[in-house]
């Protein structure tokens, strides 16, 4: 959970975004606050008027919480396997268009294979 | 989830794929002896030593179950609207190279569009 540990943070976030709907209102909220608007452990403390340690304890909790549902579900793996094949199909589309093939279709087609891997989910 | 009404059938499918993870043992027996062996709810009754009502009361209850966790991640939703994609891209990939574009990227890039598209998720 600490910002050193960047790829972490990344994996916290992804849980997050397949699996936060099945959190408390609470856990929700405070997990906006440490993702979206990138408030601190003590700037949450504050705006939640509670402590540091306690901001720290939920946050590990969720975070526990949101890989007990990717051990069962494995939905994390599954969209990264197949993150794994768009970026694979982008990159051959890629190279074939840079040899001068020119197609609308095949924009089309690097387009929506871009937008996937974008999204991610 | 009467064997008529199919697009619910398949509904129900894909929404066990998804959440199933997260119902108790005994329910993913009874899915599975429903969806993938194929069992009769009066086979599953037989097989489980109780009433063909009890078990329709379950596959019931585990429908409910699914639909709120897909109300409350939309996991199915989000994945419909990237299947439609996927499709798209195939589509027009598919027609490009029907036009005598012969490429080993082009047909390997369909092919992963293809895997994407039946595997689901």
């Amino acid at each position: 959970m600490e910002d050193t540990d960047f790829a972490k943070r990344i994996r916290f976030g992804r849980l997050y975004d397949f699996y936060g709907g099945l959190l408390t209102d609470k856990q929700k909220n405070i997990m906006e606050l440490y993702f979206y608007d990138d408030y601190s452990l003590a700037e949450i403390a504050a705006k939640e008027n509670t402590t540091r340690q306690a901001v720290y304890d939920l946050l590990k909790r969720v975070e526990q919480t949101l890989e007990k549902y990717e051990k069962k579900l494995k939905l994390l793996e599954r969209d990264e396997n197949q993150h794994f094949e768009v970026r694979a199909a982008a990159k051959l589309l890629k190279t074939y268009i840079s040899e001068g093939h020119e197609d609308p279709r095949l924009k089309e087609t690097e387009k929506i294979l871009q937008d996937i891997e974008e999204k991610g989910r």
